[in-house]
């Protein structure tokens, strides 16, 4: 039993700071780093890079619709080509910061937006995996279980990791609940690590009707903007180790 | 005798178009191409690396300050660490798409006010030299001839070419005559040729004051904005070829 | 019978050109500037005001998306509220530079993809004409005929005016084809012209499927980004007075 | 015995918040507003303004570079043409969001290094003047005491507000302490709010050198970036009224 444990990080812009990125980094596997569309600037870039790379977590890039103001949370209607090219250009940003630094880049998660709209969208699915395979077919692309994301990463031949995420409700076919509907963020830190597990040990999620029902992942997002959520991050490793769980990034070690 | 011809493309962004790249490109040796600061989008710089390759024209990056609205031709008082993370990202992004493309970059020419400052300000040049190198050492770095970014680029082992200006006046001390003066941009064709062919054959430059002083170059800048530009570009080449000059990129080829 | 020419104009952005808008101009009777956020520059703004000034043309707002690379016309899934701030920002950034230049806003019409959803969709619609009825009730707001977007602004008590498209097919029921079908877009210029005198004198448009029906607009745009656009646009001026139609600007007029 | 306090407020952009605005508001009697060219959006903006006008406080505008990235904060070299049309455009659009909340502007700031550049430059000053006597001739500019920004105000006939600095040192000309040398921000609050009453009732100033300088203010800017900001904000404006100094907003008030 394994699983990865990723967060969005490096989020801040400029002035501005987001997140808590030093207290959440020890918790975590993998850092989603922002890439400067939606949040993140090249220097922000750099020093979150530096931080995952003292910590030991895996760095990915976090490309995003160009939406600072929105923060890559605005459905943006791009074509192919243009989400090709703006990922090709946010990843290849990120993978020459953290070249500099003496890292390299493990994994690419779409942002908000564009990541929901790739999980539905063929063409925008093909175009993420197409730009991160352009790259380098060495990266694993994240999407929800069952995605279009998913699909396209592997016709690109890229290995990929479906996502769970730790505080959100479930429907019955293993979609999430929308955020649009009450009751879809769960907030009790208790039930979040104990969901958490559920679905690393045993491959399953208590849905928002009561059922359990099966959600096959490889890594679980947590998020890491609020002051509670790096003791939520550390307390969801702690379970999972305790479980008997690895909790490990993807990709590029010898069993993966 | 040798000699290389650049000439920054990929200008044009979204929907505004700018410079006549296709007729410029088959004329020059060296394309600097726009990285999405100052000019240029994904979008264009793909098609651009894409148009570049197929003319057989060096690709590199035009790095620049990330200035839209003033096309980085306005001085922004960057932090040497700001300016080596915004070349780094810059840089990095085109390196990505040119990959995609099947192109390496071959050199790296600082745009506009970035360029000025950096060949007079040791720090934004020792910024930008640093970035070039944490990207690929093999990268050559374009300047002015004795300019702080050459010194620099050598301090970091990097190739460096001194770069000359075919339409610019010259000053006693071989720095180019300012812009705010009268006579500093040559628009008589003959003369911008003929000028091109004394700085390639003979390392020396006609100043505005009527002397001949060294100006010992490695490659020639052309620019490619106006309608006639492609038109003069092609005379500078078939002019130099005439005169036994050797046109072609700096960079990777066995004799350099 | 009376007949307003309006033309998009002012979308120039910093070094790069659009349009030919002293070429257009003299041929309309209402301005559309752009306000910074798709297209246009306070610098822009302020060159084409006077230029609209000088021809004694209607100046008015032509807000829309914040997305310069995308020019405006990719679909942002914005909230009511956001629309609104950014609407009334723009206009108010524009008022005052006109306020500046002695010339006072006499309508608003919403941009490329803002202006298409807003047609649409209620909560956009109420969302443009609040912001325009906020900043003076007296600007006229420009729509489709019968869509969402006039009826909002009765509703907010404004002025609105209906807009045909001198270039464009008609469906059955008066909506326009949309861009993706083949022949939506009209080029031959002798028919555009008559096309606008019938909307004009009649109040009818013919269809895609050859048959007649009504359109009752006060204002006809006329695109000016193609070089021939001035010549058209002043072709058709010429064909609607030699049929007795007035053209002139909504708004502000005594019998208005 | 009369004075004004302002502070910057409404510096959050999208999803990022900066500032105790709600906390720092009830102590405070002018708002600068920023306007979305360094920090600011049309959102923020709006409920800034409400948030000011539910406190009674005066609001006014905070125009700065175009330059999210960095804050405002870095010089850019523009031109005075470009310089007045983007505080003209800036300016304008706060003007409109107050007026959609029934609010009217009372002052204009300009924001970090266009007030430093324009307090020194005659002709940013000439630019930052024009544009907000354009916008609204009973606007009160801000500047430092003796700057060409007051001059030039005075010269397109503005009341004008010389600004003193609580938390700042001073030289003995009575400039500040450049932000490069120790020293130059005072940390300790006593000392902070002793400081500004000494400001306010005497006209002057205890230099970092030791001796008393006169300083004839109008208005004392309190930062309000800090967590304690609002708290230290309280206690200057407790402090002046102990001493019986009225604690007021500047201009359209009737003995001004």
């Amino acid at each position: 039993m394994r699983i990865d444990l990723n967060s969005d990080v490096g989020e801040s812009f400029g002035a501005w700071t987001m997140g808590h990125d030093e207290l959440l980094l020890p918790a975590i596997t993998s850092a989603n780093i922002a890439c400067g569309f939606h949040a993140g600037d090249p220097g922000v870039m750099r020093r979150t890079v530096r931080l995952a790379r003292a910590h030991g977590v895996a760095v990915g890039a976090h490309p995003g619709f160009p939406d600072l103001a929105g923060f890559g949370r605005r459905e943006i209607r791009c074509s192919r080509q243009e989400v090709e090219d703006l990922v090709l250009y946010q990843v290849g940003a990120l993978a020459a910061v953290a070249h500099a630094e003496g890292v390299r880049l493990r994994h690419v998660k779409a942002h908000g937006a564009l990541y929901n709209m790739a999980c539905r969208d063929e063409a925008l699915a093909d175009a993420i995996a197409r730009a991160t395979a352009a790259i380098d077919r060495s990266l694993v692309l994240f999407g929800l279980p069952g995605s279009a994301l998913l699909q396209a990463g592997r016709a690109q031949g890229l290995r990929v990791a479906a996502e769970g995420f730790a505080d959100r409700a479930y429907n019955e076919d293993g979609s999430l609940v929308s955020r649009a509907v009450a009751g879809s963020v769960i907030h009790d830190e208790t039930t979040v690590v104990a969901r958490t597990v559920q679905m690393a040990r045993h491959g399953t999620v208590a849905t928002a009707a009561g059922s359990i029902v099966p959600l096959q992942i490889d890594t679980v997002c947590v998020h890491g903007d609020t002051p509670g959520s790096a003791r939520l991050a550390a307390a969801i490793r702690q379970a999972l180790e305790a479980e008997g769980v690895v909790v490990e990034a993807l990709g590029r070690g010898p069993k993966l």
